[in-house]
């Protein structure tokens, strides 16, 4: 037995509640290793000595190359768990708990691992639309002046002696006014980059963070796209910006101003005196900043009163506007405890306000519940970046990283993750797939099929590319007629809103050969079991034992009888018994 | 190269801030698997793409029978990291980063692991006072009625119409006129186990949170107590119990007074109304208790008024009476959520206060800064009973587990861990002994040269046995001259306040053989080394090989020449360079 190789983790994704009456328990260990795993539970509180245990099989749920996933999900155990896993490998066994290897197990319960209290409030609780949701991500000021149009013209004002610039004419009006051309796509959520009054067209150097930046608009304008998209049963979650603010923000100017008298002083993370706003891009300011963008001093959001006044900001666009939530700006590296104050204080106001921090990787920490309810997923574009854009991992790979995209988790967790393709700070996805509408098809499909909430970044649909960011920022094309891969993006978005079981259903790899490039995965609920076959072969692949006699097909890309043509794809669908 | 044993988290104990100039980097490996791992670290703000990575040789800081953990800290490295780690097992190599086991590096610094910012609000900051302390914990009903006095009488009072119960005797002022005992025996602090009006005489059914119960005393007398103790340099700790209530309070009075029109309803968990008391031990009532005792209903402090009445509790003992921290009752069942309230709370009162959660097990989760400082660590007892009292396991395996306990935190939480052999909840260790002075003594050693904070159970030192509970709470012997016992604890809590070494320096194990019995490990500091050998084997043990010449022996037990004698002990130490 490789013993080494046995993982578990208590009080983590590896023991949790999924609610009040279900908790899952999950153990890893080596591929094919482990022949026999099985959970005894008992109520910690038990008034026997020895505890009662109950046996519960744990089967595989999850295979990669290097790992087997045991998982078992207890239907009404005891609040109070103790626990222990029987581990067979061939002839070998052990007893395994309280992090120890041991030949049996003991009297004393207090020696076992232990879930101590499935806590209701430390459940972890997404909004329970995070399932359904497709996000379309806008980047206002590349978006629309107004329906069907964008002016692609700079724009430069002035704000209470500040200056505030557009680039290409984008505005709230104009996210307002096209609120059909998104309805029509099928999305039914938007999550628009940064509004709020600052200096640079993306907005990511606020200068008021109560204020719509003129640019675009105005509040009311604000709140006449909320309440039309909600007409329209769209939800819209916008960018906050709390890791630091613009050089120009009237504390950070107080500083600057009062130096060490100044009482905001304390609102900023590294602060030396005197506090001089370098000139040039290569000095190295007197204070820490995001990155080494000196016109973004970093705020210290572990001081009260900075922490008071931006969990303010968080409710107030809540209470106010009736947003739906936040996407969260550089959110790995803000403290926690301002997340914390943060996520209460925006689920005070409004319980089912989504909450989605900026992790590029793997995001346990910040997801336990009490800080986000999703993180982009941007693990999601780099597997399918080696995978469909430039095919340099097989399907063995793919399937590999997939599934530990899944397994990471608590399972509700991935249910609200953003996945994305694109997004303001990434190369088009089509342009990493050298622009073969064929491949990105295939990834989009994956987009819309893989649990979690996809996200499309504006201007997808209608093929913008770029590698840089002044390309990836492209103004809409409004003026391009509907492409078929705009038709593409519909149907397969109308498939995800059609099937429950690709928005809610569990997943599994069932097919990712090494040296091969055909992957399939299947999504299935109490009743449904849909699989999905994408082909990134460069050739021909066979699939009719895929293709089960029965089955529905409900969507198909290049599928010729029973074969698959050369990257081409297909849905199945078929009705069966709980898997 | 076996990939599946190998074992990093980022943003756990894994990968971590010290402090804020310093960040220690682990990963976990099959024992001897790796030949060569060597971590690259960059800046993830780096203006240079690709990033400038510095190398940093690993090292295999513990090793157990499983595994090897490779370890390194950085000095001053960059506040925000992004790095990946290299990996050789013989002619194999692999790099290791995103979760991914990958054949190189990439150019896209978001694809590695990250330590996104070392943020000094996020770091572990126990007490600094913490790894220093040696705790005496005191059961106040069993301890002193007076001066070298306890009456063994049981009082009954009544308290508001409620019977409040004592059963030895032991009151506040007991406490206080014995602290030149204490004083003499050498320890810093005091662990008291509840004090607060409750109905039993163990008073962990709590009545009335603001009042000391009338059996042990008044208010007055115990704010004299802390004031004689800190005169005395002992720092107070005392016990709340906030998981449950007893069935008298008042809050609980309401809701089975007037049932669902109570303002108290939600302060409860899991009520159903009617809410009657059941006559019986054996019925289950209509609420959820501590286990399934019908006196203690648990309480719902994820209620925002529940909430802030108990944090208001922890603030008002620590501001009132001037407590140093708080020893938590069943925190493990208990909300984290509330435990986060409160540590603000307490902090906010006194920074220096410490708090101990009861968490039985690995206590990671709660370990991570925000919620307590350490935990009560029946893990030390459980692995000495295995090792000193029964002689179950051999030196490996004992070494194993207590490297385990040493890794399985970062640093500094192991040094405010509260490590025991005995408390009011479990045998007495020298029942455990089987009566046999030797072993125990061995243990008691063992306890006073560990890192973490060392708790004596009152009596402990006189030699007080018992397997059940009305033994092992039985009353100070008082009257009992002092042992040789009694001479050898003061003589190992000498050393340790003598030794900075024994408090704050590191630890590893240096000798742990499979069937044998002798446990040798070091503490070390940049200056000193101490060697610690511990011989439970059966028979006499050549140890000139560990007695190297320059060494000063600083501590012996049954040392004869260059051999300890069966079951016997010594300490060692000898200056030299760092490690």
């Amino acid at each position: 037995m490789e013993k080494s190789s046995i993982l578990h983790i208590p009080m983590s994704h590896y023991a949790y509640g999924e609610d009040e009456t279900h908790i899952t328990i999950r153990l890893r260990a080596k591929r094919g290793d482990i022949t026999n795993c099985t959970l005894y539970y008992g109520d910690r509180s038990c008034r026997q000595t020895p505890v009662i245990f109950t046996e519960a099989k744990m089967s595989v749920a999850h295979s990669t190359s290097l790992y087997d996933l045991f998982e078992v999900t207890l239907e009404n155990p005891y609040k109070r768990l103790c626990y222990y896993f029987y581990l067979e490998s061939g002839d070998e066994s052990t007893y395994y708990y309280g992090d120890c290897f041991c030949d049996g197990p003991v009297d004393d319960r207090s020696e076992y691992f232990q879930l101590p209290f499935n806590h209701r409030a430390d459940i972890v609780n997404p909004p329970a639309w995070a399932k359904d949701a497709i996000f379309y991500n806008i980047f206002p000021d590349s978006f629309a002046t107004s329906k069907g149009y964008i002016s692609g013209k700079p724009t430069t004002l002035n704000y209470e002696g500040n200056k505030v610039n557009g680039k290409l004419g984008g505005t709230i009006k104009g996210i307002t006014e096209n609120v059909d051309y998104l309805k029509d796509l099928g999305i039914n959520a938007i999550y628009i980059n940064p509004i709020f009054t600052a200096g640079e067209y993306h907005k990511y150097d606020l200068l008021d963070y109560y204020h719509i930046d003129p640019c675009f608009g105005t509040n009311e304008e604000f709140k006449e796209l909320v309440d039309t998209y909600h007409k329209n049963g769209i939800r819209v979650v916008i960018d906050g910006v709390f890791n630091h603010c613009g050089w120009k923000f009237f504390a950070f100017e107080d500083v600057v101003q009062n130096g060490e008298a100044s009482k905001y002083k304390d609102w900023f993370y590294g602060l030396k005196f005197p506090v001089v706003r370098p000139d040039n891009f290569e000095d190295y300011p007197t204070y820490d900043c995001f990155g080494y963008e000196r016109m973004m001093p970093k705020l210290d959001l572990s001081n009260k009163e900075t922490m008071e006044y931006f969990v303010n900001v968080g409710k107030y666009w809540v209470k106010e506007f009736g947003i739906d939530g936040w996407r969260l700006d550089v959110a790995s590296e803000v403290n926690d405890g301002f997340w914390r104050a943060f996520n209460a204080g925006v689920k005070e106001e409004n319980p089912d306000a989504i909450l989605i921090g900026e992790v590029w990787e793997s995001a346990n920490h910040w997801l336990d519940g009490t800080i986000f309810d999703g993180s982009m997923n941007y693990d999601f574009r780099k597997h399918s970046r080696r995978f469909f854009g430039e095919r340099s991992i097989d399907a063995r790979e793919f399937g590999d990283r997939i599934t530990d995209m899944y397994t990471r988790y608590r399972k509700k967790t991935v249910f609200s993750q953003l996945n994305l393709l694109d997004s303001h700070d990434v190369s088009r996805f089509l342009s990493i797939c050298d622009g073969d509408v064929d491949r990105y098809k295939l990834a989009v499909l994956f987009l819309m099929t893989f649990p979690g909430m996809p996200s499309v970044f504006y201007g997808d649909e209608k093929g913008i590319m770029g590698v840089l960011e002044k390309d990836y920022r492209n103004p809409m094309p409004w003026d391009k007629e509907e492409t078929e891969l705009g038709k593409f993006y519909k149907d397969v978005i109308g498939i995800r809103n059609a099937e429950d079981a690709l928005r809610s259903g569990e997943f599994k790899v069932v097919k990712a050969d090494a040296c091969d490039h055909l992957i399939g995965f299947i999504r299935y609920t109490k009743d449904i079991e849909i699989t999905v076959l994408i082909n990134m072969f460069e050739g021909e692949k066979d699939i009719s034992a895929e293709l089960e006699t029965g089955a529905d097909v409900i969507f198909s890309l290049g599928l010729d009888g029973n074969a698959l043509k050369a990257k081409g794809c297909a849905v199945i669908k078929r009705v069966r018994n709980k898997k």
